[in-house]
């Protein structure tokens, strides 16, 4: 027979059992933890027709959009979560209630061009708030408390989600007469953690040709820095001369100030006036989420306020606030740091259940009463040696072998053996569950991350 | 603006909050129920090269599939989990431990016709064991009671798996002499349950020109019904006149012999002689499903044994054995026929927290309290009046709430309100909790299904 050769696309991730329970599990903490939040799970198909997909025309994701015709239907897979809940929201407006508060946790598709670390599918990771006509400022604060939750449950330490408010940035433009140029400074500005305020400086006045006056105001606004009441209070001195900004630096007080009922250390959450988020837009709180390890990573966490999330399919005004985690992104990334915790429990079983008597059946009753306690039981039945028997355990990691042979079977016992200690004791198979049972409790906590 | 018609493509399934809800209960069913079993979850590509997915060739599927360029490259969509994992088992073979037991929940896509109930994406949960050049019948066993544990946990009562071995098929058809023939014979025997044995006999006759001897014996062979100990003494009968047969019958037996053990209640599980399967790469036992009070839908969850599941990738010998549950069918099928139970928790949120005080601080850390506690709460700060904030609460089935007025934030209190009684009670926020906590704790407990 002529064989084709098993080969997976490239750019597309595809886990050893291992790690796709290390990754499973980042998935759970995230369910578990906007759940915590009210947020309700949501699930929208990968295809859609290229006229709904595309309803806002695409610029740049256009281009890396995967679009065919099937049949007489053009249809494109999904490069985002926000295009499919605007289309959903707009869809059955009338039979939701808002705030409407959804998480998604699904793939979607850019067909960028092949590198080390960039995904054509991935996993994003998505919460968005949806108010009808408006949205409450204070759901801008509870935003970055989830993504701490979440972060602290997958076992990261050093991170820290920036905010900013897109109200005070173009406000503060709109006060130097500059509006209509914030985009391309906002862009400038956007290099200076990369170039240094100098050059930004320099490339103001080059590139963007704006006055000497103009350009020290702005590199003298992007270098407020320091704690977070320090900065609200530099802000406080604009205060007064414009309306936006005005509004703006409220909204980001309010947002400041929660933060420590919410249950976020100030140290995990950093006032940065140079975060912008590229997209046109958001129109508040922004929000950028770095390893504070690992800066070159950039962003893997990011969102903010938005005024209108489904405009190109209804005119109800749908304002918002979300933020998205860039899933199989941030998961390759710990993999590639070695922060990804291989003491956590990631054999597909607690138990290997090992028969040495013909009948199978009470090694068959003893997994099921294993099983009953909620213990995961691999039953080994394959006619090896032994010694092969205690090696497929080994090589999946699984923590205890229970083994029956003749005199358990007689006696009504099992032997459970640690695996890691060598000890073994017969018992009772019911005993053993719950002895087991309680043992991979403890383990159960084991975070998925491990990080200094 | 002009604006798109926010539609979601026919033959795609997209619910409502509580319909999702009531859909992920399910997956996570699945997940823990083939968990507990020491499978593995794997995740593989939607996208795959068109070479790969389609190595073995297609036939009817190869129609209904998704296929387009992207650039240079010819893709295709996966139609089933069966192929992703032969390739992946293929490519990845020295790296796994055999048995290899892996379960995927996961969409796949088929272009069908649209048509009522039918869909062109949708989930299987699958679950498969591999082995290395052999696996042991035990495996076969072992399938229906994970089948059995998660219909059950389901909530589903009425249902029957039924069994059945090719190799006794096979074997039969060989002693009569129409081993080239059996491939007709059983796409004819398939249709009696709805034309009954008579006009199967007749057609048998008639379009396969049989003889009236082979006629009168297949006939009188599927009419073999009764209790799983009868229809195997039956079947001895048999015995001694077909190798293969008796291989098949031994294996039937075996796995009939271990059924208890495995905890499979005797009325939930059925050797049907009439079960063959039309996929011809099934070479043992074959299993259906069937609802019993709606046996027009057929079988909801389907597989059998195999010889070799990646013969187009690799030259291991790779037999296994798996079952496949068509979940958004099933899912549209039990919406249908009111099955799926309204009384779980579909609500987003365990708790609404309504604060009546300006300042949120003490709000807002009460809500955190409640979420240390592992109380799923929102917080509602829009604008509203009292009334509109409790019908909110309504609609979204919300159980509590949690009232903070100027008394309650100056005492140090919360008053928590039942929505279905509307009991009152003025309490501490962390004994809130603790009581939230437990009152919900019972609730979790309420199946999805709920059949008679």
């Amino acid at each position: 027979m002529e064989r084709v050769k098993p080969r997976t696309l490239s750019g597309f991730m595809e886990l050893l059992p291992q790690r796709q329970v290390q990754m499973e599990r980042m998935m759970e903490i995230l369910r578990e933890s906007y759940g915590l939040y009210g947020f309700t799970p949501l699930d929208t198909p990968i295809i859609e027709s290229a006229e709904v997909l595309l309803a806002k025309g695409g610029g740049e994701t256009e281009k890396q959009i995967y679009r065919f015709m099937k049949g007489d239907s053009d249809l494109a897979l999904r490069f985002d979560l926000t295009v499919p809940l605007a289309k959903y929201v707009a869809a059955n407006y009338s039979n939701l209630a808002f705030p409407f508060k959804r998480f998604q946790i699904g793939k979607v598709y850019r067909g960028e061009r092949s590198q080390r670390g960039r995904f054509r599918e991935f996993y994003q990771a998505d919460i968005d708030v949806i108010g009808d006509s408006s949205l409450d400022i204070v759901n801008e604060a509870e935003i970055p408390s989830i993504i701490y939750r979440t972060f602290t449950q997958f076992g990261l330490k050093n991170f820290v989600i920036r905010v900013n408010n897109r109200k005070i940035l173009n406000g503060f433009y709109d006060m130097l007469g500059l509006s209509d140029r914030s985009g391309d400074i906002m862009r400038t500005v956007d290099k200076l953690d990369k170039i240094g305020a100098e050059k930004v400086g320099l490339l103001l006045h080059d590139e963007l040709d704006l006055s000497q006056d103009n350009v020290g105001d702005i590199v003298e606004f992007i270098a407020i820095k320091g704690g977070n009441t320090e900065v609200l209070e530099k802000l406080e001195e604009y205060r007064g001369k414009n309306a936006l900004f005005d509004m703006g630096l409220d909204e980001l007080t309010t947002v400041a100030k929660y933060l420590e009922a919410f249950g976020v250390p100030e140290d995990h959450f950093q006032i940065d006036l140079t975060i912008a988020r590229g997209l046109d837009y958001y129109t508040g709180t922004v929000y950028e989420t770095t390893l504070t390890d690992h800066p070159e990573i950039g962003s893997v966490c990011s969102g903010g306020r938005y005024d209108n999330l489904a405009e190109y399919y209804t005119d109800k005004k749908l304002p918002g606030v979300g933020i998205s985690i860039g899933l199989t992104r941030l998961f390759y990334v710990l993999g590639e740091q070695g922060l990804l915790n291989d003491d956590m429990v990631t054999s597909p079983a607690d138990v290997l259940v090992i028969p040495m008597v013909e009948d199978l059946t009470y090694p068959i009753a003893a997994a099921t009463a294993l099983r009953e306690a909620g213990v995961r039981t691999q039953l080994y039945t394959e006619p090896k040696k032994v010694k092969q028997k205690f090696t497929y355990a080994d090589k999946l990691g699984i923590p205890y072998a229970v083994i029956i042979g003749e005199d358990e079977a007689a006696a009504g016992t099992v032997s459970v053996k640690d695996l890691q200690t060598g000890e073994q004791q017969a018992m009772p198979p019911d005993v053993a569950a719950r002895n087991i049972a309680a043992a991979i409790e403890e383990r159960k906590h084991i975070p998925v991350i491990r990080e200094k």
